[in-house]
């Protein structure tokens, strides 16, 4: 017996009988030859913002970190386990990805509590409050701006923390030297999860929609 | 300008023109009305393995948090940065989440790499050894028997792992509260990726397919 | 002899033969009947923003009052010479409009200006300085968020001042009691002069896209 | 959710579709490049008289401002905050626009209020009167004429402004300097909202039809 939901197990006779009765031989050797993904995502647990649904990927073409808020912490080798640096570097050392895109996306949850610490029924001094502090006083400048709408400042530290995990991001030694010779690019993007609409960073940090 | 990969920019206006287009109203609900989750998968990076795909889930049905080799600590309000701890928090507490599937799966890359400590181009000494030596011992006592295969040990490894997890994930006072109440429930799971089977666990902590 | 420009004579040629030639009936009647616009738009002098481009409009249906960056000031009954007071009272004493739309638009200049004091070849001790300093001190305090982009700050402060205004707007006697009434409707735009597209405000300030 | 006017939002519809998509690339150049019109309108704020519409003009051609009865005051550099001048200012400094153009119009509401001081729902002491007090003793000169019809002191009063508009336009240095380089040309015109004629004033301040 397992009491595993149902609707999962719904879902996954869905995936079998439609997408892995078509994609067999391509799912196979997937397993067989492993994962060559060119692109690593590092996307926000969102249940709204999956990167797969967001770029309409199949097995094997993205390689997909998801925590709260999509954060990137600096380059910290003390010895702790850092599973955001983990799998950067995964992705950059194993993989020899191409791409690596931090993308965030409109009413983040991990956001929103950074601009509002402790909001009930989270609380400041748990770990979402300890996590989303990696922003360090980034929130605090914003929140001191009372000329925006608190819809305009979520949307605005969205795009700033997605500036500074690319920042944070370009602290990894390895990051840097692929980046400087041109073998690893780093994008951002931000999803409007309203919309659908995809806004990508240009080279002055601003987050236009391309497909406009 | 910008430079954002021409196959995330493809994918992406599949995505407008196919299940955005079709469900629109739906996903703008859940813009305006929040998301509502029953269920959080902790579960890999791996491009192989993405959730969605496998419980061939939308919008809006499930939160995602995936690190290398879904692994979870155990509960360290030390007040460091714990990215796996801050989105298990925010999926109990803030979302009020009823499910939490750890979801591993085969030919996992950073398991490899705990089997197999050094294993170039990792190092053990990067962030990739330190995360996985979230597991304690238990990769030294699997490569000490030599009476296993290699891909006999990976596949033990990558279980015992979701077992490890699941004791850590219980040591979470709220989770394991809530799971006492009846209110949460924690569960295992295990993706072949090459057969495309999923193996859940039962209350003994073996792994079965309740499609067979 | 006159000097008149050539492209407004051709211009006007083109009116005559176009819509003229096909309205001028109903030009006539306006003519004749006087005008009864219901809608009142105070709007910038850019060159990309016309009023009755964005709104495709006819004659007789905008009451448009343009100046730069479109400000309203606060109601000042000193007996100075208030231009954009007397189009307002104009509007809603002797037209009897229903509503009042402030439209700002992106990239504006005087916005830019303010953003920049003393940007050459403009000079803060002129009359551009002087009028944006309706904004008293918020460009000021967006100047000082430079986590923010520069695009960032000139659509926020765009944005801001939308809000400035129709804050200023409600200090006019007659506006508010004929707001309270239900007589008056006041609202706030903003005009993508890149994309065409209309952001409205709602009720909580925020500019969203009505046609998404 | 908006209440914004649904005739706006039908009519910037018909924007997107038509004129929008025609002239597409042209607009985001614009946007992008920055506008480079040679020519100010300085216009009124009658819902009948739009300077695009007379003009057939598209976007990017034409630099308007408008208030009530079309009329630049004379140059006050007292720190005051005037609007026309600041548009003035823009253009010519800013812009470097090549043409400014007066455009009074037939039946002109504000010059009608000049010409009946206190005439209900006006009132003198309000706004309207004090703006067009910037006529002087223009009016008062006029209404003891009753040689001339009310509609002809009506027409009479509106080129008369103009040519007074003209004059207090010379006052501001740059102007005068720049006309007098041979680099700023200065104009008066005058529209017949009812005929559709545009009447252009000549060197002795005469107002005829060009295309007669």
């Amino acid at each position: 017996m397992h009491s595993f939901p149902d609707h999962l197990l719904k879902g996954h006779a869905n995936f079998m009988a439609g997408r892995y009765a078509r994609e067999k031989d391509r799912i196979r050797d997937l397993a067989e030859e492993g994962q060559t993904p060119t692109t690593m995502i590092i996307a926000c647990c969102d249940s709204r913002a999956a990167p797969e649904m967001i770029f309409d990927a199949g097995p094997g073409e993205l390689f997909v970190l998801r925590n709260v808020a999509n954060l990137v912490p600096t380059y910290q080798p003390d010895g702790g386990q850092h599973g955001t640096s983990a799998g950067i570097e995964f992705a950059v050392k194993a993989l020899g990805i191409a791409n690596i895109v931090i993308m965030g996306h409109g009413r983040c949850g991990g956001i929103k509590a950074a601009l509002n610490p402790g909001l009930k029924p989270l609380d400041a001094g748990d770990f979402i409050g300890k996590w989303m502090n990696m922003l360090g006083e980034l929130p605090d400048q914003l929140v001191q701006n009372d000329l925006m709408t608190a819809g305009e400042r979520q949307t605005a530290l969205e795009r700033i923390s997605i500036r500074n995990s690319i920042r944070n991001l370009r602290t990894f030694p390895y990051v840097a030297a692929l980046e400087a010779e041109g073998k690893l690019a780093v994008h951002g993007a931000w999803f409007d999860i309203s919309t659908g609409e995809l806004w990508v960073m240009d080279s002055s940090g601003d987050f236009i929609r391309p497909d406009f």
